[in-house]
C-alpha cells in the first residue's frame, strides 16, 4: 500500500527544465542509509510458527535510524503495510531520488526524531524485500520455497521481530506503530509481548479482517492461481509477467481509494480525448505505455490508473508473498486469538498507552473497526487515545507521500504529540 | 445480478422428506411460459448504433405476460440488469422448479398485476439469453461475431426494444421500470422516446457510472481478458472454464453485497471445520464442490461462497457478453449524452413522471446517485417521488428472491400505490 510508485511523468523522464536538482540527502533526512541482516533459527532451533511447522534459517531484512542510547530506553519499531519493506527513511544512494517509504516521519527533528530516538523497521517474514520469504531459497531442496513455504501469521511476524530486537539489545520499546497491517502488527505486539511496547500506534487499521476484507483478499489470491502463468507458485526465473497480480493489484486499489476520492480524482475522465473508442478490446499501445500495461482497459482515465498500479505492482512484488502476506491479514483475529471470541477480553492482557487513528472515508479498514479496538480497551480502563481524521483519500490516507496534505499534518502532530509522553 | 443461482442445499439435492412439491403453477403465477423471438433490421436496413456502426439482423428474445387491451394502453416494459434476460415470471414448463426472476411482483394479484397490465421484457441487445449478442452468430462469416460485435450502448438496447414495442402495436408504456442497469435503461427511455413511458421506476441505479463503478467493471474485464482461455473471444464450442469469468463475478459479488451484510451472513466463519487449515493453496475438493469450484480460495465461508457463485455464473452467462454489457453500463452517462454534461439541462427533456428507489446500504448504485436524479427532476419541476428502503443487502437489496422480506413488501407495495394513479 505504499506510493513507491513513480508518477506517469516521472516514469516518462519528463523534468521541467529550470527544475533544480533536489540535494540528497537533504535536510531533516536521515541521509544514506543500508538495509541489514539478521539471520537466526538456524536448525535445530528453528521459528515454530503459530501453524505448529517450523522454518529456518530465517533472515530479517531491517533498517534502523538514529542510536539506541545507553539505557536502552529510545527504541521506536515501525511495523510495516501489506507490500512494504524495511527501508523507511533515507536514500539507498546519493543518486537515488526517492526516499524510503515513510520518509515524511522519520529523521532529524521529524515527528520520529532520529535525533533522540533509535528507530527500526524490518521487513515482515513472508515478504519479498529482504525478509525470508517464498521467494527465498530453501535451504534443503536449494530452489525458491513457493508454495512450500510455511503459512505465516502476524503473530509469527511479530515473534520473529522479537527475535531481531533481542540480537539488538533492545526490551523496552517506546512505541510500535504502524498502519493497515502494520497495526495489526502492532496489537499483535501489545499482547504477544506485552510488557516490550510501552504504547502503541494503530494507524488505518482493526482488530481482526472482516469478511469483506477476506473476501477482497481472497478475490485477489484467485485471480493470481488462476493465472496458468503462476505455475503453482513455481514461475521463479522464468521472466513471467504475472498478469493474475496485476488484477488483483487492481482489485486492492479500489479498496484504497474513497468513492469520493476517485470521483474528485478521476471522474469519468477519459485517458485520450474526449470521444469513446467503442471498443471492446482496445490493442493500441497508448503513448507512455509498455504492452503489459495496455494489456488492460485504458479507456477512462480511472482504468489507465489502474492498468498502471498493475504493471508497477508485477514489477515490483512477488506473487507468491502476496497470497502469504494478505492471508496472514486474513488469519488475523485478535478476539478469537487472545479472548475466546471476546475482544474486550483479548485486550485485558494488553499494558501498553494506545494511540488509534482511523479516516473517515477509509471504508477498507473502517473508523467502526477502530472504535471497536478503542471501546475493548476503555472497557479495561487501558489508557487509549482515538483520532479520526477527516479526509476523502480513503484508505490511502494513512500514508499520503505528501508531507503537506492536511492528513500528514495532523498524523505528524499527532505522533509529534504522543510521543512526548515518553520519558527517555 | 439476479438470483438466479440455486442454494447449495439445492444443488446438493437435499430436500426435507415431509416437504410436499409445490403446485406448478401455483395461484398468482402466470403459469407456463414461452419465451418469443422477434428479428428486425435486417440488412439494409440494421439498427444504427451510438457508435455509427450497423448491426443486423438483430433478434430481441422477450416474453409477455397479460393481455394488450384493445385501446393498448396498459403495457408496462421491464427492463434487467447486467446478467438478466427475458424471463421475468412464471415456468418453462411443468416440471420447472424456479420461476422467472422478478416473478414475485409479475402475475395475476400481483404488483404488476396481469389481469390488468401486459407486461413485456426483452434480453438486452448485447446479451446471451436469446437476443443478438457477441455469442450469436455472424451471418457474414457464420461464426461467432466474439469480439467482432459492435460496442452497444444503453441508448442502443432502448432502441431495440422500441423496435419490439412497435412490432406489438405498442406506442404507450404505463410504466418503464428497472432496477440496476435496469434503472439505467428506464431513464434512457424517459429521455430518447420521452412520449411512450407515462412514468419509469428506477431502482438503484444511477444517472451515470461514477469512477467506482467503471473501475470495478473493468479489473472485471481484465481479469477475463488475460484469461488465455479467453482466446480473444473465440472460445466458443471449445468447452473452456473461463476462471477469468469467476473472478471477474466474484469482484462484482462483493459490489453486490453490504459490509454490515456480510459481516451478518459470514463474518469470519469457515467453510470447514474450526481450525485454519494453514494451507496456503488448497487443492483438496470440499465435499458438495467440483474441481472448477475447488480452484478458488474457501477456508473461510464467505470464499467458499465467492467460489461458488464464481461457477454457477460460469455455467450461465457468456464472457464476451459481460464485456459488452459492462462496457454499455460504463459509457452511460445521462448528462453527458442529454444535457451537455449537466443532469438538469438533461432531465428537462423528460415527461414522464418518476418513482426513483434506492437502499440505505447499498454502496455501488448510492443513495446519492439516486437523489441526484431526483435533485434534476425536482429543479425542472418534473413529477418525481423518492423512496430510501432502509436495508442490509446492499445492491442486492433490489432484486431479493424472497417475497417475504421487508424490502420486497416495501417494494411490492410502492410499486403497486404508483401504478394505481395510471389511468387504464
Amino acid at each position: 500500500m505504499e506510493k513507491q510508485d513513480k508518477t506517469r511523468s516521472e516514469k516518462n523522464g519528463k523534468t521541467e527544465k529550470n527544475e533544480k536538482p533536489p540535494d540528497r540527502p537533504e535536510a531533516g533526512s536521515v541521509g544514506i542509509v543500508e538495509t541489514k541482516y539478521f539471520t537466526f533459527a538456524e536448525p535445530p532451533d528453528e521459528l515454530v510458527l503459530e501453524s505448529g511447522e517450523k522454518l529456518g534459517p530465517v533472515t530479517l531484512a531491517y533498517e534502523t535510524y538514529g542510536k539506541l542510547n545507553d539505557k536502552k530506553n529510545n527504541a521506536i519499531l515501525i511495523v510495516h503495510a501489506l507490500s512494504g519493506s524495511a527501508h523507511v527513511a533515507g536514500y539507498r544512494s546519493a543518486e537515488d531520488k526517492k526516499p524510503g517509504w515513510w520518509d515524511i516521519m522519520v529523521g532529524p527533528g521529524k515527528a520520529m526524531d532520529t535525533n533522540k530516538y533509535f528507530v527500526i523497521c524490518s521487513n515482515v517474514l513472508g515478504s519479498c524485500y529482504g525478509s525470508t520469504g517464498p521467494s527465498s531459497v530453501n535451504p534443503k531442496t536449494g530452489k525458491p520455497y513457493g508454495i512450500t513455504f510455511p503459512v505465516v501469521t502476524i503473530a509469527d511476524m511479530v515473534k520473529a521481530q522479537k527475535a531481531l530486537l533481542d540480537s539488538l539489545g533492545v526490551n523496552k520499546l517506546i512505541t510500535v506503530i504502524g498502519g493497515s497491517m502494520g497495526g495489526m502488527q502492532a496489537i499483535e505486539w501489545t499482547l504477544q509481548y506485552p510488557e516490550i511496547p510501552e504504547s502503541a500506534i494503530v494507524i488505518a487499521s482493526c482488530a481482526e479482517q472482516s469478511a469483506q476484507e477476506v473476501a477482497f483478499d481472497a478475490v485477489g489470491r484467485n485471480a493470481i492461481t488462476v493465472d496458468p502463468e503462476f505455475e503453482n507458485g513455481e514461475y521463479y526465473g522464468k521472466d513471467k509477467k504475472l498478469k493474475g497480480l496485476a488484477v488483483a493489484r487492481q482489485i486492492a486499489h479500489i479498496t484504497y481509494l474513497s468513492e469520493e476520492g476517485m470521483e474528485k480524482k478521476f471522474g469519468r475522465k477519459l485517458q485520450n480525448g474526449q470521444k469513446f473508442s467503442y471498443k471492446i478490446i482496445n490493442r493500441e499501445i497508448p503513448p507512455g505505455c509498455d504492452e503489459f500495461e495496455a494489456g488492460f482497459e485504458n479507456e477512462f482515465t480511472v482504468e489507465s490508473y489502474l492498468a498502471y498500479q498493475g504493471k508497477k505492482f508485477v514489477e515490483r512484488f512477488d506473487a507468491n508473498s502476496y497470497l502469504y502476506i494478505t492471508k496472514a491479514m486474513d488469519y488475523f483475529d485478535t478476539a478469537e486469538k487472545y479472548g475466546g471470541g471476546s475482544l474486550t477480553r483479548a485486550m485485558r492482557k494488553a499494558q501498553a498507552e494506545f494511540l488509534i487513528i482511523s479516516f473517515t472515508s477509509d471504508w477498507l479498514y473502517s473508523s467502526k473497526q477502530s472504535k471497536d479496538i478503542v471501546e475493548a480497551l476503555r472497557v479495561n480502563n487501558k489508557d487509549v487515545s482515538y483520532m479520526e481524521i477527516k479526509s476523502s483519500y480513503g484508505h490511502d490516507a494513512f500514508l499520503l507521500g505528501n508531507k503537506n496534505v492536511t492528513e500528514n499534518k495532523i498524523l505528524t502532530q499527532a505522533i509529534r504529540n504522543f510521543l512526548s509522553h515518553a520519558k527517555v
